[in-house]
């Protein structure tokens, strides 16, 4: 089922044909206690659809993403009276669009719901494709549905409120889809200064229209992840592991999309190792990186363990076979491959040379 | 997407052609503490996958479908290496295979699962089209997904060990199916003698298999219940009424099919009223139901509380609106149709007449 992508700066406008289009029914908003004081009233106040929506606020934070608000999210709909033809609005980030997305997608076996992302990291990954989940015994998204919302209305609107890092660790997401995309698409994203997004919003809104794009085009030829969208995890089984690694070892969590940033360094060397991936490409990306994310610190000692949680990654059907999406060059991802441990710390310790 | 229906009496030899044919990967089976002892034993020794497969067993019965033991299972594919190659093989009634299969459709956003179902009831209804779900916050199903098992394997052998009221509960189901496919089908089962169903489980099969062709028919055309779906709920509006007043106000639960043929009673006078459906098949049907399955008494008294109820089902948009499929003859269903209350008492009226 494709989702409809609106990329405006008119996001009550959009909230309001979107849901008179799925038959003006009675809306019901879910969202996080910061953006219910920084985002909501940005909207509510010209939005019909809000004007009578019930509202449910989520502590916010990933810690949150859990089986207890689940419940809570399903609790309240039964109690506000939601039939099968309600819709839901997932207002938020991406913590929120993957909670709500799950809740609206199994509440009396499926509500229609609209994303709202109100993050760059949210606008980009996981407000669209079709991914809904909540972290369960420990493990992140461990438990979930593949649920693509009616809609997802993408603006740049919200992102002022944002802190600096919150802005630059969606900008990583974007630099893979470029990476996945071509020559072009990545350097016009390098070309882009993120340290100061808001100075041109309408080009941000440009660059995030033809990113999200990559990745909806990858979706739909593959929306349950069995072969083409494993491109999407570019940069990603390392940088699970970073950012396993930062909460359970170093006890300090580090930004999803700065873990990515560092994650695809590493997988861009496997790439020039296995794939012959343009080394001039990847020393430009490396500098970017550097220049944009700094540095995750590791040594050797750490090697063991990182690899380790390497195997552990939820798309790997063995915990001996370590998965890796690596690119031939920009624009030609190769999904499936297997790199040997002594690759992966032969990139590890060129990961360290290149960023330290 | 179609699912795989397997009617036979050599189930063993069925699981393992179905595993081998999804990849061979390990299976994990959900059953309840009823079903390990009285059926998993008839079919564990001669079953390869079964033989090397991890096994969870919840206590039997509809009160345990809910998010304590959903979580319960979660928490056990996770600590057992279940990963999203892994095959769950729900083995049981509807109790297990709704909750098995909505655990196995989010775990890891979806793992592939086969449906064995246990009981009669379950194998007509249950287990085939892809409904699944938990009891929540006090209603039925009130959160779940439209997820198809992967095969479902249908045989007679489990029933010798039913108790005679769960077969006639099951056979109600089969009623409503001949009734939606047409006059030969009902006079079909109208024949069968389901007070001793074991006599000849051959004949048995191939009327389940003509009832589940049915229902499987249905659901392919309709599988998320937009339109034509909502011809199985024939005989359920006023069915889960009696099923919800009997637990609430009389203390007492009945059995979900004898429901369901007293609510098929009342729903094809309604028929009649509104439809013209033919008197002869009426009192037919209603002969047949007084027979098998006696009556449920209720009185005038009862009307507004039954009606009440009615108001708040599921598949309604409003509670003051109650929806009801009925019929026009045998093979002729209409949905979507309300009935006014005056109709509803007549109606209970005459079913009142007719079975007590």
């Amino acid at each position: 089922m494709p989702q409809d992508l609106i990329f405006t700066n008119h996001v009550s406008e959009a909230i309001d044909r979107t849901v008179s289009r799925l038959g003006n029914q009675p809306a019901f908003v879910i969202t996080d206690t910061n953006t219910a004081s920084l985002a909501l009233p940005l909207i509510a106040g010209r939005c019909k659809a809000l004007a009578t929506a019930k509202t449910f606020s989520l502590p916010a934070g990933d810690a949150n993403k859990g089986l207890d608000s689940l419940s809570g999210i399903w609790r309240w709909l039964s109690a506000s009276g939601a039939t099968r033809s309600s819709i839901v609005i997932n207002l938020g980030g991406g913590m929120i669009t993957d909670i709500g997305g799950f809740a609206a997608a199994t509440f009396k076996r499926g509500l229609r719901f609209i994303n709202v992302p109100t993050t760059l990291l949210g606008a980009v990954d996981a407000a669209v494709g079709g991914k809904t989940g909540i972290n369960f015994s420990g493990l992140k998204n461990e438990v979930g549905a593949f649920a693509p919302a009616d809609a997802v209305i993408i603006s740049t609107m919200f992102f002022s409120s944002l802190p600096p890092t919150e802005v630059k660790s969606g900008y990583a997401e974007m630099i893979k889809h470029g990476l996945l995309d071509g020559k072009k698409a990545l350097a016009d994203l390098l070309k882009f200064d993120i340290s100061d997004p808001m100075a041109d919003p309408d080009a941000l809104l440009a660059l995030l229209e033809k990113s999200v794009g990559v990745k909806a085009r990858i979706v739909a030829a593959d929306p349950k992840e069995t072969g083409l969208r494993k491109a999407l995890n570019l940069g990603h089984t390392v940088g699970h592991a970073f950012e396993s690694f930062a909460m359970t070892e170093m006890k300090s969590p580090i930004p999803h999309g700065y873990a990515v940033a560092w994650g695809m360094v590493v997988e861009l060397i496997l790439s020039h190792m296995m794939l012959r991936f343009p080394a001039e490409t990847l020393h430009t990306v490396a500098a970017y990186v550097k220049r944009t994310y700094g540095y995750f610190d590791i040594d050797c000692d750490d090697y063991p363990r990182l690899i380790e949680i390497m195997g552990h990654d939820k798309k790997n059907t063995s915990p001996d076979k370590i998965n890796f999406t690596l690119l031939r060059s920009p624009g030609q991802p190769v999904t499936d491959l297997t790199a040997s441990t002594d690759d992966i710390r032969a990139a590890l310790d060129i990961y360290r040379d290149l960023l330290a």
